[in-house]
């Protein structure tokens, strides 16, 4: 979210009906508990880069309707003065237990839980998902984009071809938890503190009567953070020699070149001559950036190649989490519980886990993370226990030296936060950290096996039994 | 864009390094041409929707930087005193000349270009790429899930899924004018006054002890405007059988039951059941409106498998413009003159077309479109001119009777928009019947045939002169 961008009316209006509609059924003020989770990893991965709880919760703090809104509301014709007036005081009193910001998550597993009264957590449903869905998505993107580069460091440059304005802002802090070091975003580098970096565009080259006067130009302007966009007209002739030029007139004022950047053609193989062109002419610390069309595996291939490249830039595909399976991660925020009554769905190929629960980790002494473990919420797994996959039912032991921890916390209660607000480094932090706890074919680009997330025993039992009684009341 | 979202440093900080170095050598003021455009049409069809253009003559005009903005770029450590000085007294004064929004366009034409001061010009370049790329994008796929669904009336219900909060509202305003009819996004309907739509979600269904008690309490609430979600159980078991109690029971109260929603399983044959249902017993005026992660392809495959349905609910794969090709239209932003000189860029695959253009549309009598003719600014194509493709250069005459209308027009100049502000229904209006005009081989959502776009003769040797002679340079 942007700065101060208070959206109260982020919802879809069937939240708002079915919030009357419980209103007028007097069920309003019922208990209830919705769980966010996603059924499939983004990419094919094995996982994915939990982002979004802060400006979920900045949602969730400000949540109130002014006049202005509640008159938008009215003249809709469908709703009465008695909903309007609940709506016009209500705000969030609910509590939230979450996954910190950062964490390494898996399918089926509930990210974040809403427990409050029926109707104020029904209506957050869409922002809640907004916000949780695209950041998730766009640090998992970062986080394979930065495995591509082999810890390269990695710029952000999607602003161009975001969705939208805030779309920009928000992918650029995503991608920063995910693993990016940089964006080219000026209003992200402001708002969240993200360091900037920028080059040239090819219009500057071209705004110029030759090349070279573009490059001194820059130089001149810029001595001690000059990177030179070398394939406005041709790279390795032209490009690279007149960089070299001015790598030779920055040193005789005492100066280097930081850069030259490629931006098109066979990346991999002109990094290689460029390198050798620099490095004969006593450049070795100009660096090489590279940007294009950039992905995880364009980024893999170059690597591959063998290209002698230093940072990369990504725009577009990070930006907008393009993948082969599309550009949205499919979360969904669903009824569990009711009047403390655990509830489940069972539509073919979209069920729900019901009830309050917990999520733990087992990890190796070493700390390798092996399994997740969501339990009923008073259970405690141990070592030994039967854990079930919550798909096929197979069973599965807890390893008998596993240590296991619990992974969610309660980050709001009574519609505050309970937590200081944690600093982006250290949600980057706590992804680099927490994917470096991953076994290797988790994290294959290509042909990734999921992160395994398991029921526990009582839990397996419960959903067996709530969907045996659903077929038999029925059948 | 959102309300009130000025965001000056929506800005690749790249941008300003140039201005700043533009600045440094004295050119920052010399005059500057440059267009917007993109290379390949979305989604593989043959033309687009141009979306965006009233948020991006907003954002030129409320174009300025005060001191928080200025503080933060100082605060960078990049920028002298002088270049942060101009950047202080700047304000966009220069002219733009656009398609109105909602024009059908196709790929090498300038969809919009900006003549002005070049350090002017150069640093709105983020912000009109990524409100005109998205906006675009998202129409263009609107009019393409219109196209499947024959007519029928579509609902945009992307909100959760859409690239952050903004992305949210700039995909349903772009989405309604490719031909969307309502939305779900309360803040989209009340910022863009677009109609808005809503049902219930499972959660309600399940938050009542059965179904038929949730849909006798949603049909309490809203007797009239009461649509009933049929699947959390079994459809054809237990929902339309409950759908159609209620409907007796509001029939009896003098009322009359809206509709029901289908959203998992086979929507087609589940359609065709349940009309058969809902016809037998009485009720042939209770529409079936069907979701379910749908897009063109899979709605033209509901029509032709006879689906019974009255209305569609189109949500991820409409907001994100979800498409085979990815997410985002790769549209450009390129310098093309420069103080009154034809610029020229010739990377591989990456060319541009220089110079100061209009675009002409050549149509039948009968208003067919034809094909589009780029031609110098002072030009005026005539019947029987040849014309040539811009890619492979074959030529081709403009047809003896074809009648020739400029396509792009001045909307804003001195930095002060021309024309009144259309109403987002002008824009619908013109995007449908534009899109009426095309041959049915460019609308074809498989295997379409890109709307022509030709150069006149005169720029079509310009373009080979200049190429000629910057080989010859460079050589």
């Amino acid at each position: 979210m942007g700065r101060s961008s208070r959206l109260p009316l982020l919802i879809d209006l069937y939240e708002l009906t079915m919030a009357a509609a419980y209103h007028r059924s007097g069920i309003e003020e019922k208990s209830a508990v919705f769980d966010l989770f996603y059924r499939t990893n983004p990419f094919g991965w094995g996982c994915a880069v939990f982002a979004g709880l802060e400006p979920a919760l900045e949602h969730l703090e400000s949540l109130r309707f002014d006049q202005e809104d509640l008159d938008y509301l009215a003249s809709l014709a469908l709703f009465d003065e008695s909903f309007l007036a609940w709506l016009s005081s209500t705000r969030f009193t609910g509590s939230v237990i979450s996954f910190p910001e950062g964490e390494v998550v898996s399918a089926d597993e509930p990210l974040l839980t809403v427990e409050g009264p029926l109707a104020q957590a029904q209506i957050v449903e869409t922002a809640l998902l907004n916000i949780i869905n695209f950041q998730t998505l766009i640090a998992t993107k970062a986080a394979r984009i930065v495995r591509a580069a082999g810890g390269r460091p990695v710029v952000e440059f999607g602003a161009r071809r975001a969705q939208g304005p805030d779309g920009a802002l928000s992918a650029t802090r995503a991608a920063f938890i995910g693993g990016a070091r940089l964006t080219s975003h000026l209003e992200a580098g402001r708002t969240f503190g993200i360091p900037v970096a920028g080059t040239q565009a090819h219009s500057f080259v071209m705004a110029f009567e030759g090349e070279l006067e573009a490059f001194r130009a820059y130089a001149g302007a810029f001595p001690d953070h000059c990177v030179l966009l070398v394939d406005t007209y041709d790279t390795l002739e032209s490009g690279v020699p007149n960089a070299i030029t001015v790598a030779r007139e920055l040193k005789q004022g005492g100066r280097a070149l930081a850069g030259i950047r490629l931006d098109s053609g066979d990346t991999a193989s002109l990094s290689v001559e460029a390198r050798r062109m620099l490095d004969a002419e006593g450049f070795p610390d100009v660096e090489i950036f590279v940007s294009n069309d950039l992905d995880e595996h364009v980024i893999a291939s170059i690597q591959q190649a063998g290209g002698a490249v230093d940072s990369y830039g990504v725009g577009t595909r990070l930006a907008t989490g393009m993948g082969a399976d599309g550009v949205a991660l499919g979360g969904v925020y669903k009824l569990v519980s009711l009047d403390g009554k655990p509830r489940i769905k069972l539509s073919a190929q979209k069920s729900t886990i019901p009830g309050r629960k917990s999520v733990f980790r087992a990890t190796t002494a070493g700390g390798a993370a092996l399994m997740d473990v969501v339990c009923l919420d008073d259970e405690q797994p141990a070592n030994g226990d039967v854990v079930h996959d919550p798909v096929t039912g197979a069973g599965r032991a807890i390893p008998p030296d596993a240590r296991l921890r619990p992974l969610r916390h309660e980050v709001m209660r009574g519609g505050r936060r309970t937590r200081p607000v944690p600093l982006l480094d250290g949600c980057a932090d706590r992804a680099a950290s927490g994917l470096a706890t991953l076994a290797a074919d988790v994290l294959d680009l290509h042909r990734a096996t999921a992160y395994p997330v398991m029921l526990s025993g009582a839990l397996h039992r419960m959903c067996a039994r709530m969907t045996a009684d659903h077929r038999r009341e029925h059948a």
